[in-house]
């Protein structure tokens, strides 16, 4: 009896009409890449397990999918290790490598490898799947792409304003108008926590705030207090309870705050400069939007954040996400190396695009011109004939069976082929072929010796 | 002290010149992919190990790289198993993931799990990274890239006619000239197996008689005496030694010797077939050659094998390879699929492009103009004209920094862009930009207003 086959649960088969959506998505966010001068590297799907472990907190580790040793893994145990039967002393002793976690470690790493080959400011880009050991859910896979652009080796803040463009260039060219721009900066998070005296709970109160909106000020000051944050400390922040308006509005109201942080003015300053220099240069269709309660999770970033929202329409977390970080490289032993980066969520802006029916209406054909199949002899003239469509460069296909002429159609509808040429004993000894187009119906006529004559209609 | 990285034995970091090439091949190979009509499928990176194991005989099992469950996976293992410390009996245990060892077992899974939603015959493509926990050596690495394609679910012979074309196609378009498609017929070998005598000693057959071209007819028959093949086998064997000429001539003294097997005979037809159909059609650049002593290992074929040899001029095992399997899918329950499918080694043809020195030069370009960078005022100015040549579709960068000028033209030079911008103080406060032709050295001015007047140069 024959297992009947599954696949592990977390992960996708993609079938040919999602790997073209996919590969819609990710052609358009690799031409950008590729006119905004970053060049692409790849980077083994699995690592040495010490490049990876330790670097994406505890909860990292647990979710980074581990490599059994191959051969006899076990005999390599000492017998302590072995009695203890305990997974955490025994994992290391019998796995050596593990699958890439995300796209920054790995690059950080490659950049410290290959120091002396590159030159120097170097912005890279890299898309390619990650594996994480995570509990799947709606939207969240045990594997899944990441579409990275970085730029290591420059301290401009020019670059924090090409990556906005960057994300608007993809972003309008995907036909996906209104998306908001978020930005932040660490620096003014300090800046805050310095200021209003609560360091350890930077967390909890920009978890708060953000829900501002939501929940009005009151419930969110509750909140606040129900986390530790003082009265005081609460008192302090009260300009931020009323920061609604232009990016330029909101960043006086930070100026006062801040006054009085060096590191909080910092910040200030450079989402000043990134916001004057965007709206100078101007965006298609994106907005650039100052969101103090911005924080984005990964401790390495300590300049501008960024997370990109889909259109208020679609219910949907951030599409795509970055920050500048001073000293990546500086785990593998390089130090001083400034980078700025963003990221691409390629699933969720699939189901985005999904959802307001933005994929072009080309993908859905991937076979321009069937011919069908009426047997050996007929066979091999349509081949000659379907040789020269592709020559012309066409995709073109002959049935691959003789199937009956009903079965053969019902296929060219399935794949919406447009054109269907008809090549049968009839028309071989006329020396003709019939194209029948699909959606008027119409058959034309034309001769077998200048197949031209029908490429040129198209 | 940080660690020095590394990556593991048998893996490639892919530079940026490196992916460059790497795109090239597969956008060829895609490309008429889609031309002869194949359709793009992914798979998961992991399957379940019951789908691999098993599946590639006793070697393959041993080189499948085994993916450690989860969380506490050692809790799960019974003592019984545990006291053992046994490796073969602890991993089925500690494991229940496996990373793909190549791409053919995968697609017979996905075809079963998706049969409803596929519309048969179906011709895909798939192009994906498979690993392999081999010992690294020159040519050889624990993870590359396969690119297959194959048709499932029709038995015409013009299907092997197509995937000749399809070959021919490919190399013609990568510049390989010259190549040599082989050709032989798993029929015929059994059929030689049975007229001889020798069933049991086909593999030793084959690969002493492969050898005739290098040692001659005596040394041949020495070697095969060795392995145990008789006199007599050896006797009836006789017309293979003088198996020279064209396929037509190599064909008739098949059919000689294999009259009396019927299985023999069909498949001195179908190579039969196949030549006459590809000689009508023609190839490019490729020639088709009968090779009897062409075995390929894997077992699952059961009619026509390829195999495709580079130029004589580089020294280089077989760049693809495939057949066709009459059963591929019934290990996972779905009978009677008939399928047959070729495979590109992408690294192999790599090696040989880049020694034939094939790759297009245009390849070595990943930038068409850099805007140096004079300093933040200029920089924003530089940032607008390099977004308009942007939208223009050009690839074009400002210099991430405000390095000296000494070092922005070294960069231009390395990354080998073709255009240089100047646009400093003085030209700014002209309205101007220089840009330098970096070929020639000679400098035309634009105006800033008039940026297009520098497109169409172009």
């Amino acid at each position: 009896m024959p297992q009947k086959p599954s696949i592990p649960k977390g992960t996708r088969d993609f079938s040919p009409a999602e790997v073209a959506k996919r590969n819609h998505i990710i052609s358009v966010v690799k031409k950008h890449f590729e006119r905004f001068g970053f060049l692409p590297i790849e980077t083994p799907s699995f690592e040495n397990s010490e490049t990876l472990l330790g670097k994406y907190g505890e909860e990292g580790d647990r979710l980074i999918f581990k490599i059994l040793n191959s051969g006899d893994f076990i005999s390599k145990v000492d017998d302590v290790t072995y009695s203890s039967k305990n997974s955490n002393s025994l994992a290391p002793k019998i796995t050596e490598k593990a699958l890439r976690y995300d796209l920054t470690v790995p690059f950080a790493r490659y950049v410290v490898m290959h120091q002396n080959e590159i030159d120097f400011p170097f912005k890279r880009y890299q898309i390619q799947p990650v594996w994480r050991a995570d509990r799947p859910q709606k939207g969240r896979f045990r594997e899944f792409y990441q579409c990275d652009a970085d730029v290591v080796g420059a301290n401009s803040l020019l670059q924090e304003v090409e990556l906005i463009q960057l994300y608007d260039a993809v972003f309008s060219d995907l036909g996906l108008e209104g998306t908001t721009i978020k930005i932040n900066n660490r620096k003014i998070l300090y800046g805050i926590a310095e200021v209003i005296g609560a360091q350890n709970r930077l967390v909890d109160f920009t978890v708060a705030l953000d829900k501002l909106d939501k929940i009005g000020e009151d419930a969110v000051k509750a909140e606040m207090i129900s986390k530790g944050i003082s009265e005081n400390a609460i008192a302090k922040a009260a300009p931020l309870f009323s920061m609604i308006g232009t990016n330029e509005e909101k960043l006086e109201i930070l100026s006062g705050l801040l006054s009085e942080s060096e590191l909080g003015m910092e910040g200030v300053e450079e989402v000043q400069a990134i916001q004057t220099h965007v709206e100078e240069l101007g965006l298609n269709s994106a907005s650039l939007q100052l969101d103090v309660t911005l924080a984005r999770g990964l401790n390495y970033y300590t300049g501008a954040i960024f997370e990109v929202a889909a259109p208020s329409t679609v219910k949907m977390g951030s599409i795509g996400g970055g920050g500048r970080y001073d000293d990546l490289t500086g785990i593998f032993g390089l130090k001083d190396v400034s980078g700025v980066g963003i990221s691409f969520g390629l699933d969720r802006i699939y189901l985005v695009l999904e959802e307001l029916g933005l994929f072009p209406e080309s993908l859905e054909t991937s076979l321009d011109v069937l011919c069908l199949n009426f047997g050996e002899k007929e066979g091999v003239a349509s081949l000659k004939l379907v040789s020269a469509l592709r020559d012309f460069g066409l995709r073109a296909d002959l049935y691959p069976s003789t199937s009956k002429v009903q079965k053969q159609f019902k296929y060219a509808d399935k794949r919406k082929v447009p054109y269907v040429i008809l090549l049968g004993e009839k028309e071989l000894n006329a020396g003709q072929f019939i194209v029948k187009d699909m959606k008027t119906g119409n058959q034309e006529s034309y001769a077998l010796d200048n197949p031209k004559a029908f490429f040129q209609t198209l």
